[in-house]
């Protein structure tokens, strides 16, 4: 098989930028991985769900180049993303005899280059690392942005870095495999673009909503090509979350919540996110900055990618103030008054306050 | 009593900068804290020997400036320099409701200052931090560099994050009470100044050695500024430690085996560095680099600022075998080679290898 990278998309970072490659037969082909920096180590970090389908062929890659490769496996799932499984990583360098060259290589979805991220990020200050992500949601939404961290029992990616990897390897041939909840999972993400950023790929994704379900290798590269460039725009501007980023959190105020509240892992991010978006959209209608027929273009699309569009029951005896309660802890609150991230007609995001008694409207018309 | 500020040294790293402040009354002096960014929180943290003697005077400080003002009480010693006393941090600030804008204080020394420094580099992926140094070392060490960071069993500070301060407080005062070993560990970072960057320095330690020992607020407050200046200088020129800040680590590789091998908090840090500054200064005479009077000579300051210049056995029967074995596992060292920082006759540091054969001979000297 030969390589073959359908396009590469540029992370514009100064001195810290990288491009993420995008295309078949990529993550196990040594050639790949030669621009990388020289190391005694290479370490793959992977779960117990992609390390049988992907970790040989990547740990054969990556022979060509360092004298020893490492492989950690982590338990898989959202519930893992914690201290306990960080430090497993840390143990796993420090008895291996990792030095500060050792290059770290994240292999799986959003959780494994979160946490082998932060692990890059803070092993003996810093050392490099590569993603390597083999789900939709992680091609379209970490491999931009050099978000790191894990959650805390209080909340969701509270501890964490700015940190950005050496090199993005998307291959597309990784979604193949890709059980369908967790496709329709990465497709919220690529959704979110549209709304906040690009009304011309809302129309795309409209149009090619079932070749990305039906796993159509151009056009999921396509989606992911137009998601990371639309990623790389917006954190180009405010690397460190200052003010315009926040709009890649459209839908996620109210997505963390549902997260936060039914326990990490219940739901997939990207479901949440889905129906995150459905409740962002509707808060905008309520704020008078989109109609009724933008919320239900939205929320179809939503609902044939296989998304929820109705949240759960987090409280029988006042689930909008436990939504509220949740809300509150998200970091882009600030002195307690909780910022939504809404939507116009026009293709732009922006952040608001809300008064509660609306927001415990829109919870309870889109809760089940 | 008046704010008496006797010099200030400015840590010139681009849009990183910060201020060091130098002098008398300032650490619970309002309008020491004019210059900071706003926010709803401002908590500080210390420990249980700290607490009870300068907390209230900094939080009655921060009040000015501050709608709430919180505590964080650690438990005090190099032995808690841990995740889990991390993680303490993390359980106050999210159970205290801070967002992003939160500013944490570390009052106390090195270890407060490191674990305060990495929970603000993590909290909500980086706050702001002030640090407020109580300790010598911690004046003329932590002040600058941006080293943050906790311990792991298999090594001393092997997680963390370079991040910078917004503010150093360094009052003079706070030495007046520090206990005499305290003091002492102190100067063995100040005395490493000289021979690893100006000699004229280290002639003025030693014609003000005695002044000092007795607290004599000039020369303590001339000792720190110097330091700083050093310090500054250095990493202003490598603030990630790609090559020359490496020098900061004269008597360090040595100390941090002494620290590992009888376990953290056994031997104070500053203690560990003045035994381990004559072992690396023999090992610099056994490269050639230095003769046997320069020996003689710091080790005999080191002796008079009341260090150890024995070093403890970490293995009965092969001692030289497990200070090896300990600082192969230093950050510096690359695909298994100890790299040491020597230094010559003209104020100067550099890195070297050196045979493990050569390396055991000055152990074995040194070594009670």
């Amino acid at each position: 098989m030969t390589k073959s990278t359908l396009s590469t998309v540029s992370i514009d970072l100064g001195e810290r930028s990288y491009p993420i490659h995008i295309g078949s037969n990529l993550f196990g082909t040594a050639s790949s991985y030669a621009s990388l920096p020289k190391a005694s180590h290479a370490v793959v970090v992977t779960n117990t769900t992609v390390s049988p389908l992907y970790a040989d062929a990547l740990m054969s890659a990556l022979g060509a180049h360092y004298p020893a490769v490492e492989l950690v496996v982590l338990p898989d799932g959202e519930s893992n993303k914690n201290w306990q499984t960080l430090n497993d990583i840390f143990d796993a360098l420090l008895g291996k005899g990792c030095d500060r060259k050792t290059i770290l290589f994240a292999l799986g979805g959003g959780v494994i280059g979160d946490m082998t991220g932060f692990a890059a990020a803070s092993y003996m200050r810093g050392v490099p690392f590569v993603q390597v992500p083999t789900t939709l949601l992680s091609q379209v939404d970490s491999s931009v942005g050099g978000k790191t961290g894990i959650n805390h029992p209080l909340g969701k990616n509270m501890i964490g870095a700015f940190y950005q990897p050496l090199l993005v390897v998307c291959d597309i041939d990784t979604l193949i495999t890709l059980p369908a909840r967790e496709l329709s999972a990465g497709l919220a993400e690529v959704i979110k673009y549209g709304p906040i950023a690009d009304l011309g790929f809302l129309d795309w994704i409209e149009a090619n909503l079932q070749a990305l379900l039906d796993r159509n290798p151009e056009a999921l590269a396509y989606a992911v090509q137009r998601s990371c460039e639309i990623k790389s725009w917006v954190v180009g501007q405010d690397e460190r979350e200052a003010g315009l980023r926040a709009i890649l959190n459209f839908g996620h105020t109210f997505g963390h919540a549902i997260e936060a509240g039914l326990g990490y892992g219940e739901w997939l991010h990207g479901e949440a996110v889905g129906c995150g978006m459905v409740m962002a959209a509707h808060l905008s209608q309520r704020l008078g900055l989109v109609d009724a027929g933008f919320v239900s273009r939205l929320t179809g699309l939503i609902a044939r990618a296989g998304l929820p569009i109705k949240g759960p029951s987090l409280d029988a005896s006042d689930n909008a103030g436990r939504y509220l309660d949740l809300m509150r802890l998200d970091k882009k609150s600030e002195a307690g008054e909780i910022r939504f991230v809404v939507i116009d007609e026009t293709g732009h995001a922006f952040m608001r306050g809300a008064p509660d008694a609306v927001v415990r409207e829109v919870v309870d018309l889109c809760c089940i």
